[in-house]
């Protein structure tokens, strides 16, 4: 792509009214975006330097600094390092009517880390992969992503980087590093080409800027971040902005590699599963023995643990979730109960919640409910189009990919009990002064749509259900079966990834 | 304080039964909490190999794993080396009705600091001072900190580190440095007792465990925790738990050293400045340019810029920031606008939302309205209780004691304009249709308690306005005059701040 931009150069005394024209609309443009409620991410990337930060700083000059965020992507600090790759970018992610704006991203990020050996051909490969899918998911969740190359020839960066060195002021911004990158400016152009060409996508195009005059890259800049978010607005006014899926259900994309496995429907489940008093303490005993064991061995190789509860109400989550916790030391697990999402969750993509509350690789993150709201609770509860929610079963799965290749063992429970024995239990809970606060209203309404919730339970096991992440069901009628089952399969899970 | 402390040994037939009772009380004390929405803090603090990892462990197996975090403290991360020392205590902070458990705490994290040599008496001494700080402020916001430290004898510890490692699963536990410790187990102590002392406090007072006997230090911890709940939850329904002012205002205790400094009321003020547009043009430039110098002198230099703006309604903030903010390298600043908080930041201490929008070291943080907030609006509009928010007064200047303490440069703006210019402005933005979003009847409402405002305003002012972190009146009925005075304000300060 970049052996095809020529290096134009604008003049002033022409083009200057249009680019004034073009930023006093982006005023404009901007409180348009805050009342579509678009978020957008501009990506400026490019040589070094081709000018990002000041081009970034005449951008902006245009635009109200409480609705936006300027953040520069360098290498992964200690703490990003202990997260998925991605996560650092999902944390960034701007509130619905505001702007990020990143100096670098992870384009940049991939290239450098590929050219600096962090990451082999297999990596590269897969983070091309991850790329085209974070974009096209935000997009999806009507995300505006403009991303932006600065190209400067060879020669132009050897005269940029001799100014820069020559300045008191910007001397610390250039080192021996960047002299010794333009020698090799042909070996990188190869590695953008070729990484520009994957990642340049319906979801999240790119802009090459031709930027070795500066005030046409300005000009550039400002007239393709103005039409695009006119575009956007636009769309999201026809009501085209989002990407609706074109048939149903959309989980499984020929480009994925993800191989769904095969699970029973809850009706045809054995629920009359049980264990003694006394089986139920030996086994409890073993399996939380050897779970303590295997944490010690998951934080020392620094793999991360998540375990995701869903289940019916009253389904015995609660006392579940504290026979693991219990085994485990208290210091590398977390859980997470899982609520309505406030105010800054919702402005945001409805993955960003999850994504924030990972814990650190060689730790435990407990889920007591999960992202799987998505395909359940929302659109039974009109929260979510089911339109919109269908679209999240291959979301889900890429998810949980994202999470596998960071190194974790996903495992996912459904605590299945039977409608009789729910009843049961709602029923003990309302007799019992101390289990009151347990129980309301809401709980008989959702009883009520039992069927409903049993089809989408179905369908969100069938669709979900992979061989990185599979579900698991537990027959839950008798709730020390149902903690010996989730403990027994959290060990095997768990030895399966360590090749024990 | 540890040389009172009897090694005793309680016998398991004689007080397992009390055990188990207070265990099974815990449990009802629990939800008790959660009901009562305090939120608590339990510290464990002790000798290397005092058993805190275990002892834990059996406190929480009584607990619901949804309602406490364990957490571990260790030497800063990276990130947290770039933020106040207290931060990551503040970050942790639980919601009301939830438990937070530290493995170590602000009390080892200091004495290690001390021992190892990363701070010096002076820092050792502030430090004692955050903590009382902390613990106070925390108390007065309804917080309960239990804060338990494990004492066992030097035998006792040699045989324990000599028991962990010989066992190939806790090897790795121990090291050198650890047995090292242990031959230095007077001087240690020293330290102990010296750091125990101050820090023993009416809001946080110390509980000392004899721990050489494991099954009397499970003992004398649940009996304490249980017994903390107990008195707390009773305080709460007898409304004592909160600690109202003894008098009022609350703003200078004789601890403090920071030091008032005189300004005027608003009505002194002359609000007849202003500056012709040759004036403004050229002056902007000059302290534009001068702000880029600084920004990146303070980049290099690691220090933190905290820029707090607050003032009328239509007082012309917004332009006023965005002056600010383009001088600045974009990567470098972030503009935080204020508005109500979500409900994770109302079950929380007031100040949280603003510790955990703090921009790293070396980078500006630009609030649009602040933790004044706390002061003004809340009691007037009865949010908060005016006894409480006079509470605010004191904390918020320790608060910016915290920020000065870590290198910040601290400039708090008040934008005044009277009351004619704001009815004219108000009147404009009704009568421009691109304007009209910024004023709606809450403004109108606010502006019928402007009297009442502006007391508070001139009472805020009065009460901290530190000579560590005074208070910048502006003048604002010109616009023009408003920006250049923050933006030479500004320059000033941190030239000031560098000594130049």
């Amino acid at each position: 792509m970049l052996d095809m931009v020529e290096q134009k150069k604008l003049k002033k005394s022409e083009a200057g009214e249009e680019l004034t024209t073009m930023q006093t609309k982006l005023i404009d443009l901007a409180n348009a975006v805050k009342a579509a409620k678009i978020p957008v991410i501009i990506t400026i990337d490019g040589w070094a330097a081709a000018g990002k930060g000041s081009q970034i700083a005449k951008l902006i000059k245009y635009m109200d600094p409480r609705f936006y965020n300027v953040e520069p992507i360098r290498i992964p600090n200690e703490q990003e390092k202990r997260k998925p790759w991605m996560h650092r970018y999902w944390m960034k992610l701007p509130k619905q009517g505001e702007f990020l704006i990143l100096d670098g991203s992870w384009f940049s990020d991939t290239v450098k880390s590929y050219m600096h050996g962090s990451i082999d051909k297999d990596g590269y490969k897969r983070r091309i992969r991850d790329i085209n899918t974070f974009e096209r998911q935000l997009r999806d969740d009507g995300y505006l992503i403009i991303k932006l190359f600065l190209h400067i020839t060879q020669k132009e960066q050897k005269k940029r980087l001799d100014g820069l060195a020559s300045d008191e002021f910007t001397r610390w911004r250039v080192d021996a590093h960047d002299f010794e990158n333009n020698k090799h400016y042909d070996k990188i152009f190869r590695r953008y080409e070729k990484t520009l060409a994957p990642t340049n996508t319906e979801a999240a195009p790119w802009h090459i800027i031709p930027a070795n005059d500066k005030f046409t890259a300005q000009f550039e800049i400002m007239r393709i971040v103005t039409e695009s978010i006119e575009g956007a607005c636009a769309a999201k006014e026809k009501g085209t902005l989002y990407k609706m899926p074109q048939e149903f259900p959309a989980a499984q994309p020929e480009s994925d590699d993800t191989v769904l496995v095969k699970r029973k429907k809850l009706a045809e489940i054995d629920m009359n599963k049980s264990l003694t008093e006394e089986q139920y303490r030996r086994r409890l005993k073993k399996y939380q023995d050897r779970l303590f064991e295997l944490q010690n061995i998951c934080y020392q190789r620094k793999i991360p643990v998540i375990v995701a509860y869903e289940g019916w109400d009253a389904g015995g989550k609660g006392g579940n979730i504290k026979r693991v916790a219990s085994a485990l030391d208290p210091r590398g697990y977390e859980v997470k109960p899982i609520a309505a999402p406030e105010p800054s969750e919702l402005a945001r993509h409805y993955l960003w919640r999850f994504w924030t509350r990972l814990e650190n690789d060689g730790h435990f993150t407990i889920f007591d409910r999960t992202w799987y709201g998505r395909v359940m609770v929302e659109p039974i509860e009109k929260i979510t189009p089911q339109e919109r929610a269908n679209m999240a079963y291959r979301e889900i799965n890429e998810f949980e990919r994202w999470l596998t290749d960071w190194g974790a063992v996903v495992i996912k429970f459904w605590i299945n009990i039977d409608k009789d024995e729910q009843y049961r239990r709602f029923k003990e809970r309302e007799n019992t002064p101390s289990k009151q606060w347990k129980i309301t209203d809401e709980d008989w309404r959702n009883r009520e749509k039992w069927d409903e919730y049993e089809k989408a339970v179905d369908r969100m096991i069938k669709l979900t259900s992979t061989d990185i992440a599979p579900w698991t069901v537990i027959e839950g009628n008798d709730k020390k079966y149902a903690r010996i089952k989730a403990l027994k399969t959290i060990c095997e899970r768990i030895e399966e990834r360590l090749g024990l």
